[in-house]
């Protein structure tokens, strides 16, 4: 088979070293004779695994001991819904911004059970660019603060964290782990696995156990975030081979110098995609320098036309994943983590030629 | 390595083609290059293996075309809670059977967000029996009637479904696609993957529509049925390697000639085992014959040191997973689909030996 760069949003690349593990002890696990996905979640076996998870993101994100690390599924739009019902009080409300698609996914969400101050919304700049702190408009009272660090679609990012009264929530589902943050600065992270932890189905929540416990009993059991701090994640049969495979993209984290380690790499494909769209008028980027995500690279060509013989081009190159979201068109190259400079190099070569053949 | 014969409780066995195509095309599935884990959920490679776990499900269970058939996550847990929020309209009620550890847990979720009538219990037996219709208390009014159709702990079956006024929901998750039944019977099916569908992380629901329209405007988003039919389960990222498996799984069903042909090997499988157990006064089934289950069967020996001896020797001879639930003890051989005839022969004839050398 020929080499292909996967560029997809995600569920995204993998790295090759943990796809190879994967495969290499599908049947076999420790020479138990049996696969990873036929053990009980009650097993020594597995609680090995769930623990090595656990302890895997503790060291990578330096997480404090009073959070604690939740292995839960149902991807970030769960929590969009767990959010609002475990940390607002009845009668209470919160602060959301809106910078685009999933911040506003997890906002409407926050709307049907209770009240919600939208403290900013990009809508009417396209959500070319995430705000300033003195621009936000706060409630005095909210319980707590959500922002989605990075949007996925318009290839925005928080670079900076603003501080607040309220505890900081934030999805970081499409930059978790590309970049170093201080946990204790949030109330509670969380992401979806399939961009730089694992495959999709199994969210990874990091919550502070303060924040657990204002849960009205009208909550449903499984909705609790205690329940699960209670039980390490077992309340339920939790999805097993995702925690296995977060496992070893932990491994494969260290082997590779860390998040600080990685993050430098990522900060260089980055720069190598943005150097070349600012080099020449032929590239476009929708997004304000300062607001620039660095794992969702967003750009557009002079025309649609292009853009399809672009995509159509790089497919045939081996470069799959490169079209923009269905809401927002042109291109995206998502290059998380997995993705490597050998991908980001070729692509910027790639378009080198591109621009000159058309430009 | 040894030949391990699986009998966990789930997650479960799979079928040993099933694991050995899925390491086969774990890093280029059908020529793409690319890990199935690894494509968007949204491309038309995924689109394709989702359209076909569905059509699997349709016709290996012959479900009518009034029935969404969804795959969510969050195991049958999720669906404890999803049921009464989605089911039972405000001020309304539902019946519920508590027949063991899973009709309990569904029952208990049920109570935190309504009412819930509690239309016979077990407890008081021990959970060695599943009622007669006779015997059940219905509420009139109730908006449903939820059973666990096999207890997994326990042991028990509904060998026969009631017939009641109310839609009948069934958690089918450790006996789903092992026999035959008839989804018209029921407003709902559901069940976890991780026994007889693939691995965990995954959840099976079978609804009838209409049903799904009755969710008050208070409900999440996330935690309407109706939100995933429109969206073909696809209104977030789904467990993608979680789909795939179950499409392997199907494939795999259709080729041992479906249902009901699989339904009679587990007969087969069953009777070989309480054949042994009803034998002689050595062993010891606690379930009411009438109630046994097909998939998990549950037995006791003489005494506590001779159940630990069992579960060593036979661990020693390869055969795992047989221990009883950390609620009740005792020994549990699980018997779903994958796990073969050769397995259950080779567990009796382990029986026959130690009642020999034991007895």
């Amino acid at each position: 088979m020929a080499r292909v760069y996967n560029f997809n949003p995600g569920p995204a690349a993998m790295p090759q070293s943990v796809l190879e593990r994967a495969q290499s002890e599908l049947l076999d696990i420790g020479g138990t004779g049996v696969s990873v996905m036929n053990f009980s979640h009650r097993s020594e076996e597995f609680q090995e695994i769930i623990d090595a998870a656990e302890s895997g993101i503790r060291t990578l994100l330096e997480v404090p001991e009073e959070y604690s690390i939740l292995f839960l599924q149902g991807s970030a739009s769960l929590q969009f819904a767990m959010i609002p019902m475990n940390l607002r009080r009845l009668g209470r409300s919160a602060d959301y911004v809106d910078t685009g698609r999933f911040s506003q996914k997890a906002l409407k969400e926050g709307t049907v059970t209770g009240a919600v101050n939208v403290a900013w919304s990009g809508r009417e700049e396209n959500y070319t660019r995430i705000p300033n702190l003195s621009e936000l408009k706060l409630d005095p009272d909210a319980e707590y603060f959500h922002i989605c660090s990075n949007e996925t679609v318009s290839g925005t990012r928080w670079t900076h964290f603003p501080e607040t009264r309220a505890p900081l929530v934030a999805d970081m589902s499409s930059e978790i782990l590309s970049r170093m943050v201080d946990v204790r600065r949030f109330g509670m992270v969380y992401a979806g696995a399939q961009k730089n932890l694992g495959p999709s189905g199994l969210a990874l929540v990091i919550i502070r156990r303060d924040l657990a416990e204002r849960a009205p009993e009208t909550v449903p059991i499984f909705l609790r975030y205690a329940t699960h701090i209670a039980e390490g994640s077992l309340y339920n049969t939790p999805n097993t081979w995702g925690i296995y495979m977060l496992r070893l993209t932990c491994d494969w984290m260290k082997a590779n110098g860390g998040v600080r380690k990685v993050q430098q790499v990522n900060e260089q494909k980055a720069a190598m995609l943005y150097g070349i769209i600012d080099a020449s008028g032929f590239w476009r980027a929708p997004v304000d320098k300062q607001s620039r995500s660095i794992t969702n690279i967003v750009f557009r060509l002079p025309s649609e036309a292009l853009e399809a013989r672009f995509l159509s081009e790089a497919g045939e190159a081996g470069m799959v994943g490169l079209k923009g979201h269905r809401s927002v068109g042109g291109i995206r190259a998502s290059i998380y983590n997995a993705v490597s400079l050998d991908a980001v190099r070729t692509l910027v070569s790639f378009m080198k030629e591109f621009e000159r053949k058309n430009g």
